[in-house]
């Protein structure tokens, strides 16, 4: 039995985590967003691939929900004196930890002696013994652009430096038409038994991957086997800005909402316990309905939800 | 009173440290090598900047000669994981300490939002307080190449990765012909009272400072107000490959070698008094030498070696 999930960060991470129990070994593989990828003081950050490796080898901060745990902060500290020296409040906002740097800095080196990003991150998988494998969706750049009344910004800008505290007008992910999928993408989702969307940001984590060019279309060709899950439950996401992100680009925040977007891709709709009132609405969208209890406290929880999914497409 | 020092690093930055107790403020400027900077894992470094600024602000580590004191190394000590794990020891040799890291952070971020680095520098100097200015030599990039049998390397291959334990052919100093002079430089060399050649390599510290476009047609036209401190004491460097390199590209590993050097942009050598015996042979040279304890053992033998210079010119 082989699984593929398609991932954004947390959401995703967390799923993956339990899904190493259920598909282990090379039966599983994460296809992951790359779009929020940025060049941070020289250093080529892959928040989202950093997530699901550092969820995935429970090395990351369970309580900051980003970056390894047991970290310190001496760089930034470091730093600190001179963007208050210089009045830089522009520079120094994005947080890199002494541990998470390690992760940066050998990914950078790798890069800049040619090394692609799928390389580097399969190398990182390893390194940490993890029990999947971890494919970037493409060894391309992308980048996801956020239209605001002030002007483009980047995502790193938008998430971390104004903590998505602003209007967002549309959005688009700049490189995706002109970038290849990467090695193993397409095979891995022609190829396995089940295809899951993982409970991310439908917008802005799943969205640029179904950007790059064929991605799209391997799914919408294994619909039949393809169940995502809401990570939309009660009208809220249980972290970021997907329910703000939804409702400002003209969709319903809600597992409805969810539904609609990814009806052309996904047979399947798991959505929460308190959503069970939505599934008439769901299956009017086009995508039979499970109600299950989707809320992740720990891997045994994601395992089981990882089973649910693979009993939903068996149905 | 003014001065100006011309600086690599260590030996440099340990004379600066007691020449801002006879030259304060303003009136004191170092011009600093650049040519031993380089991008490491995208991040820019610049040495012998470093050494000056944080040897002055006696935050260095003075039992290992450069970085942080109180440093950690977290953040190398996270990247072996990736490059043990994927056997690549061609990355992590260069050491990054996590203190040290916030300073190379800052630098890279300013530079890539178009700062010059004389600009950084200038900043980083005010961060730390410092009472002198220092001035990197260009804004340009410069970058000593040396030629091994094994072909070309860089500086930080030579001196960090081979701990210069390799012979060198030749040296050349890279885009030096078309690097132009950072502001200031030019006008600290002709407005300066003295002008001191700090006690660095003369080959790869000073040598490209003089390389660059009008620096060493400044210092010759104010030979008579410069005076050079030989580095070599005994047949040998305090510290480095500085008498291995003279000899193997020509010259004296001796203070008569280094007055041979310097003999057309200073006018007076001080020498060690281990070299008293040698005052002839640089006086034939062409320089007028000066016997004295050149060894600094702490910011006091720097200001007394500092004010020595300024007597010898005075005579």
């Amino acid at each position: 039995m082989t699984l593929c999930v398609i991932a954004g960060g947390v959401g995703a991470a967390r799923l993956l985590l339990g899904a190493q129990d259920v598909a282990p070994g090379s039966s599983l593989t994460a296809i992951v967003n790359v779009a929020d990828d940025d060049v941070i003081s020289g250093l080529s950050i892959s928040p989202d691939l950093d997530t699901v490796v550092y969820t995935c080898a429970e090395a990351i901060d369970a309580d900051r929900g980003w970056g390894l745990a047991e970290e310190t902060w001496r760089a930034m500290e470091s730093q600190r004196r001179y963007t208050q020296s210089a009045e830089r409040p522009d520079l120094g906002w994005f947080n890199l930890g002494d541990r998470d740097l390690g992760t940066h800095l050998y990914r950078t080196a790798r890069l800049a002696r040619g090394a692609l990003l799928s390389e580097v991150t399969a190398e990182i998988a390893v390194a940490w013994g993890l029990g999947l494998r971890v494919l970037p969706v493409s060894d391309d750049r992308i980048a996801t652009r956020l239209v605001t009344a002030d002007g483009e910004i980047s995502f790193q800008d938008y998430f971390v430096r104004l903590q998505h505290e602003v209007e967002v007008q549309s959005v688009r992910f700049a490189g995706a038409e002109q970038a290849e999928p990467a090695p193993g993408v397409l095979e891995a989702i022609a190829s396995a038994d089940t295809i899951i969307i993982a409970p991310s940001n439908p917008i802005v984590s799943i969205g640029p991957v179904l950007a790059v060019r064929g991605v799209r279309e391997a799914l919408v060709a294994r619909r039949d086997d393809t169940v995502a899950i809401s990570g939309i439950i009660g009208g809220k996401a249980l972290k970021g800005p997907a329910a703000r992100l939804l409702e400002e680009l003209g969709h319903e925040s809600s597992a409805v909402g969810v539904a609609r977007i990814y009806a052309e891709i996904a047979s399947t709709l798991l959505v929460d316990d308190v959503d069970a009132h939505l599934a008439d609405d769901v299956e009017a969208a086009g995508l039979r309905c499970v109600v299950t209890s989707t809320i992740m406290s720990n891997r045994a929880d994601a395992a089981a939800l990882t089973a649910g999914c693979l009993e939903a497409t068996r149905r």
